[in-house]
């Protein structure tokens, strides 16, 4: 799902490289290669703004996804050294849009993703059952332009 | 993408298990695994129809994406047995539509997702560039419902 | 670590088949994908003797890796239908070893590897941390040949 | 296999980081995740001495598995960086050994591991049919420490 008339975002960068083991017989990378990056960068954005892994553990949060897409735009080869960019698309209710860029190092654009996920915690520590929480004006405005 | 205004299409079945590895902290399936799902399912559909591996490796064909997308409608864990069952949501000139729906074995919808493809030819031998070609009536024709 | 003078022991048979993404841009298998077939071989092979995947949650046990290897003995391509044949090569006080042979639908021998186990338990539920157990007479028992 | 006696051999590091999809239920670790940082790392060593993929592929060379092992020593969780560290552990004829110790960047061993590769080159392109090759003292001069 992508937003036009999106709030500001700030915008993150995560970097990556192909490596052999994410490209298929045809050479190129096999594509859920792209939805495992842009599940590390989400990771890496909520990081950015604090939330790192180890936080996300101690307050029992999680961000389970409602949806994600991906459109391909140009094939990616071992070696290829890449870049996701993340914005916020849209802060729902409980659940948020992240828009994810995908470029290689020399500027060619090669996927446009997004992913809808849920602000969630977890009722008794990982792995128990999972519910959906408000996103507090607290929590969008660290995704805010600085 | 999903089509509303389809023609008829034959269905495959894959099927699978969420295997330990395929989940993550969380306990539930790591959601890119769902898309190698589909791709192995989308492989498995034109078998079904008389392409297996073997003769699209002798006939230098391939299926590269233009965009795939998934909604995620209820967790998997360790050990629940899966069925993709897949069928064409609409031929294009030189690309077809992929509709997948997974399922756990006791009938609960886990996701549902579609994969958007160009039906090519390497132009010499698996690895070297690609051209997309007419999907002739030859083909459409496998996959109508028997 | 392969044992020679092992304990006769039931023998588990997983079943799987090389997907277009488990292979790599040489058109054969991708080497961590034995691994990733490996460990679900093991958990298949416990649930086969009582443990499945909820039982094992249940009882908040969890079987940590403390070495793996694998030779590499034939290629494998996509399509191809593979079995993973699994036996008990040793158990010691903690921990135990599970051989693996990996053929082909048509016998050729594709790999031959073993993990190296320990028998625990998470101290407080999924995630956390976790405790080598004595293996009783009780599970052993469950691995001998019927 | 861990040669003792080993020729001087330079140093490669590859830097890597735990991912949210890296880890099991357990919360660390899936343990073909150190694999799959090996192979990698072996890819970033011959780069680094000269042959980068592009190099590799114009050279029709690959470098397929006769075996890997892996010793692991502490669990890694999502979130903590790490580093391979990569060595060749013995050149053969038409084979060699890379040596790859994995640690957390706070300094903590958390795998041992090797690979035994054939220094191979493609009959026909990528995807056809491979056969070993000698290693030429100039491609062992490349690995020597500087």
């Amino acid at each position: 799902m992508t937003s036009d008339a999106q709030a500001p975002s700030l915008e993150a960068r995560f970097e990556c490289r192909v490596h052999w083991g994410d490209c298929d017989p045809a050479g190129i990378i096999f594509y859920p290669t792209y939805f495992r990056w842009m599940d590390a960068a989400t990771w890496a954005f909520w990081e950015l703004v604090g939330f790192d892994a180890q936080r996300l553990r101690d307050e029992h949060r999680t961000m389970p996804l409602v949806s994600a897409d991906c459109h391909f735009l140009a094939p990616a080869r071992q070696g290829d050294r890449c870049v996701v960019r993340s914005r916020i698309g849209r802060f729902g209710g409980k659940s948020f849009v992240v828009l994810h860029e995908i470029g290689r190092s020399d500027g060619v654009a090669l996927a446009k993703g997004s992913e809808t996920r849920v602000w969630g915690r977890y009722q008794s520590g990982p792995g128990s059952p999972m519910k959906g929480e408000p996103i507090g004006e607290d929590v969008k405005r660290l995704f805010r332009p600085r």
